[in-house]
């Protein structure tokens, strides 16, 4: 059985090119006793991965040069050999980046039973929807009547974060480029500021337009000059929950930080980052709340989907253009 | 009865001119019912005053250009209207940068009968002795065997927060300048770090020889070079405690930020702005914990003091070069 999959074989400096990623082929060995493999469905492609592409660790081990690259990932099972999985059954795991994966089945879940699309559990009822469930509970402690503001969102985790954040009583403004997705924000009651031709005075000024009496909460995916406009419209007390800065993941060296870093001080704010995998404990909980919600079609989830095995690298790289709106994902 | 005070006619730019200090007369008006006339003894200088001399309301109302400048003191009760004080008594209040304040009764504390020098009072058993306590253990949650980082080491604040931390279970590493401060961390059992001579990426290979493990705590007094140095070595789940960016508090324009934020993503770490103020209720603890101790000769504060009302802008400016180890103080 031959499994098809991207690798690289150089770290890249700042925004890798197409070329750097390489389609490759091996034949698969025979399955081993507690093995699965799986024919892969839906691929995820997510700004975290552009981390794992240096060669150093960071909150996660970095891509092995040559190897197949990794990612979350739904299928269906062909061949089983644990007695948890049999053919046939749809599955999530970590072996994306290819057309069949094999591998122990422990780090293989069953997909839960909600009347969803099998994709959903890569993005709204996956890590993405787990991560703006945890940055606005449990790192913002985000409480009802907040002012809250979101960025990039319209992206796979702040779209859920600005839905989250107005079911759970706040007032949301959240911030994107495109009217498009300007739009979709104020069609779910949330207040859309443009970045786009904006410095960071500018859209500081904008903020406060949007939102004079400044935010309880910051749901920071971008840094740059995002978080130095959000800086700047801080309640005294706030929480910056730090989930991403993709405006950063492509620099070749460090970009200056804000310059009103001091108005943490002054507002006796705190600014927190945090990786969902600490909390992957929440995962269940979140499941049981946000499953029937998705499936009633309360929360409005969008996808970017691309086709095909040979376009999956194009998806990641359309990632740090905000080619995407919502999820971004790769149907084979 | 006359009274001599400090005031400002205008908002200054950038580092204060000695010139901008004038030295002005009153005559009291006769003592109302409720209030106390108090001589002056000694005045505190601070760095967070220079925040109060700009026109804006941070986190504290700015002074009023033409009213006498405010600040911390201790003094003898000249002549008092309520029933709490009689003349002789010995006591705190914040109508400094004066030498005879005259103040409502409730605005004015007696201060507190352990073996120690008056000024004490105003600073390893004032404020800055409170703020290092909170920011150690409120803010940064410090636990023992924490690996604590400290900048400003031998100020009014951090060689207090030094001394603590030890106290407390911790290894400590403090950034300091000038060579005298370096040898008295060291004696203290703090590895001692000089930020002389260094930009931010040599300060930072010199705190990971300090400390390769890297911080558990940060408490930030500078902000700069040090913050971005310290965000450099962080431990995953870090908190940094900031109390003070001194490094840009006269800064005429915004100096860009540290280019390694997103190392609070990748540690996981926790960046809290505080204000002692909001925290005061743990003063009287802290009073009962350190007020012996500080009687017992167990924690080592330094002092530098100037003598005369003349001198009071020139302690204040002085704190901004670094001039001073331990509390800056005026004795009248």
């Amino acid at each position: 059985m031959q499994s098809r999959y991207y690798t690289i074989h150089e770290h890249p400096q700042g925004l890798p090119s197409r070329e750097l990623f390489a389609l490759e082929q091996q034949e698969l060995p025979a399955l081993a006793e507690g093995e699965v493999r799986v024919r892969n469905t839906w691929l995820s492609v997510d700004p975290y991965m552009r981390g794992r592409m240096d060669g150093v660790t960071t909150y996660i081990e970095p891509f092995t040069l040559g190897a197949p690259l990794e990612g979350a990932a739904t299928g269906e099972v062909m061949e089983s050999r644990d007695a948890r999985f049999s053919p046939g059954d749809k599955v999530r795991h970590m072996a994306g980046w290819r057309d069949v994966a094999q591998l122990p089945a422990d780090q293989v879940e069953p997909l839960p039973e909600f009347d969803v699309p099998e994709q959903a559990y890569l993005g709204v009822l996956g890590m993405p929807g787990t991560t703006a469930w945890v940055g606005l509970n449990v790192i913002a402690d985000m409480q009802p009547g907040d002012n809250v503001l979101v960025s990039a969102a319209s992206g796979a985790v702040g779209s859920l974060a600005v839905q989250l954040a107005k079911a759970q009583g706040g007032t949301v403004v959240g911030i994107a480029g495109d009217q498009h997705k300007l739009d979709w924000l104020e069609s779910k009651g949330v207040k859309a500021v443009s970045y786009k031709g904006k410095n960071a005075a500018e859209l500081s000024a904008a903020l406060k337009d949007a939102c004079p009496e400044g935010f309880d909460v910051y749901y920071e995916n971008v840094g740059g000059d995002c978080l130095e406009a959000a800086l700047n419209n801080l309640r005294v007390g706030a929480r910056i929950a730090v989930c991403g800065m993709i405006a950063r993941y492509n620099d070749d060296a460090p970009a200056a930080g804000p310059g009103n870093l001091a108005m943490l001080l002054v507002r006796r704010a705190r600014m927190q980052g945090f990786i969902v995998f600490d909390h992957w404990q929440h995962h269940a909980d979140f499941l049981k709340e946000f499953g029937p919600r998705v499936a009633s079609g309360e929360i409005d989830y969008r996808e970017t989907v691309e086709e095909g095995l040979e376009r999956l690298p194009d998806a990641f790289l359309a990632l740090f253009s905000g080619a995407n709106q919502g999820k971004m994902l790769v149907k084979l």
